[in-house]
């Protein structure tokens, strides 16, 4: 698959004319097949993540239903700011960890596989709100042709999400065409059981490592992949650690960031640090490092498939 | 490439059996091909681990070196136990805990590529006391041969070994053909730091997670892999719950466990239980779920390649 919907322009030459360079037989910039890692970040840069990320649609979905059977759970404060969306007064009335506590315990006691026959039931009754599709009309079209394009010239495609990487994994194959081990994000410990003679994984209500953003991406990058990336791309501040880890390697990289600006096909957000206020804005980092910004609205002749 | 160093036998007709059942198109046990994980325990499974883990003299060389440098660390009864290669009297001497410390302390503080510089060059040259021949002389025949089998009949093969995974990502591409992304196995914590305004990995003193081995095996291939593997080999107790996982699965599997009873051409200790003496030996837990063990002096042809 070509980038057919990539418009001609500067983020398109920079990528075909990055993989030219560092494909090339005995040129200066060869990499070697083994080398040619990369990662992308998922919510934002692979789909889309508004109105909000649709992980989290999910797990509300799922406190609604625990709610609904358990008045002294319903009547919690912090509860009912969740369940009217309301982010803000959650985190007023229960403090942060009150908050991550209720969430983290939504799906804890389901063994791995009721997860993920649970995050698929609800995932194939999903429409978004304003564009009315299924999950699968979300990703972005341009990004999937990007991560062939990729794989046809050597490269390994793994995603790296702050997101839950059991959800993204019960879909990743069908979205994105990459396996369960070729995705890194945050993650639930699974404890070991034996259930009527059968060894099962049991979801807790603990994390296992840090939420996988900023720094912790590149620990993970390195825990799970074990090389340094020579291609980075995501779209928020969360990203700017794993976008360093392969600018700053031995090997010629490349980095991209997306930028939202394109209100009228999907939305416009780009300047925002998504996930801490306080953090530099990756397009002001972006600028800084000279990567590459992806324009959605200009770069892009269609944003779905 | 065919299992040309697999006598006849019912190890051999057991593995080309169950891959003939699996892959048979519309066959009642047919296994589709993202499915297809096959999962290896490392010392004593793939390579020779006797007369002591690989890794091990590993650290013990640097810990000689950073001894010979530092004489306050010579002098500590435990480092003395240590480097005389006595465990039992290291144990005794500082405790499992100050010897652990000792042992982890051995690479802290070097980048994550300086430690795989310092493993390469250490491997290079090292020659096993008994048989003369470098690291990729000790690696088993019939096991590659087994590996490379499972990928012509599409499966991914992973490494899940209680082993230092940084330590076997050094060589694992060029023992096995397994890149760095498919091995999972015990690991330090490396973090995150900026050195010259190069984003670089810094091994620390702490484990990320338990020894993998026993149940963490199957939570770290939950967490890896994010599948449960239908095809498990291994040789020691420390690899039981994992065959179990394996074995326990909805689909047809193959659980194999070496038995290292070739005094002439290796080792024979198939009967211990390696890791943990109050473990059930592998054999007999073998027994009970009617595991193939896989006899190596009776079922391999040659042992080494």
């Amino acid at each position: 698959m070509s980038l057919a919907s990539w418009n001609d322009g500067p983020s398109r030459d920079a990528i075909l004319g990055y993989l030219a360079r560092i494909t090339e037989e005995g040129g200066p910039e060869h990499v070697p097949a083994a080398e040619r890692i990369a990662v992308f970040d998922n919510d934002g840069t692979l789909w889309c993540e508004k109105p909000a990320y649709i992980q989290a649609l999910f797990i509300l979905s799922r406190l609604g239903e625990q709610a609904a059977g358990d008045p002294d759970l319903a009547a919690r404060p912090v509860v009912q700011a969740l369940l009217r969306g309301d982010l803000a007064a959650a985190a007023a009335a229960g403090g942060e960890q009150e908050m991550t506590a209720v969430l983290l315990d939504t799906h804890a006691g389901l063994t791995t596989d009721e997860f993920d026959a649970a995050a698929l039931h609800w995932l194939e009754a999903f429409r978004h709100p304003r564009f009315g599709v299924p999950f699968s009309g979300l990703a972005y079209a341009p990004m999937l042709e990007l991560m062939e394009t990729l794989r046809a010239h050597g490269f390994r495609v793994f995603i790296v999400t702050g997101g839950g990487v059991d959800f993204v994994r019960a879909i990743g194959a069908r979205l994105y065409g990459i396996e369960p081990d070729d995705m890194v994000g945050s993650a639930i410990r699974a404890r070991f059981e034996r259930r009527d003679g059968r060894v099962v994984l049991v979801r807790t209500a603990a994390m296992l490592g840090s939420p996988n953003e900023g720094e912790p991406k590149v620990e993970s990058i390195h825990a799970h992949i074990g090389r340094r990336p020579i291609v980075a791309v995501g779209n928020s501040a969360g990203d700017r650690e794993m976008l360093e880890y392969a600018h700053t390697g031995d090997r010629a990289s490349l980095c991209l960031v997306l930028d939202h600006d394109d209100e009228e096909r999907e939305y416009a957000y780009g300047g925002e640090a998504v996930t801490n206020p306080d953090a530099e804005p990756i397009l002001t980092t972006a600028g800084h490092f000279g990567w590459t910004v992806v324009s959605m609205r200009r770069d892009w002749s269609r944003v779905f498939p």
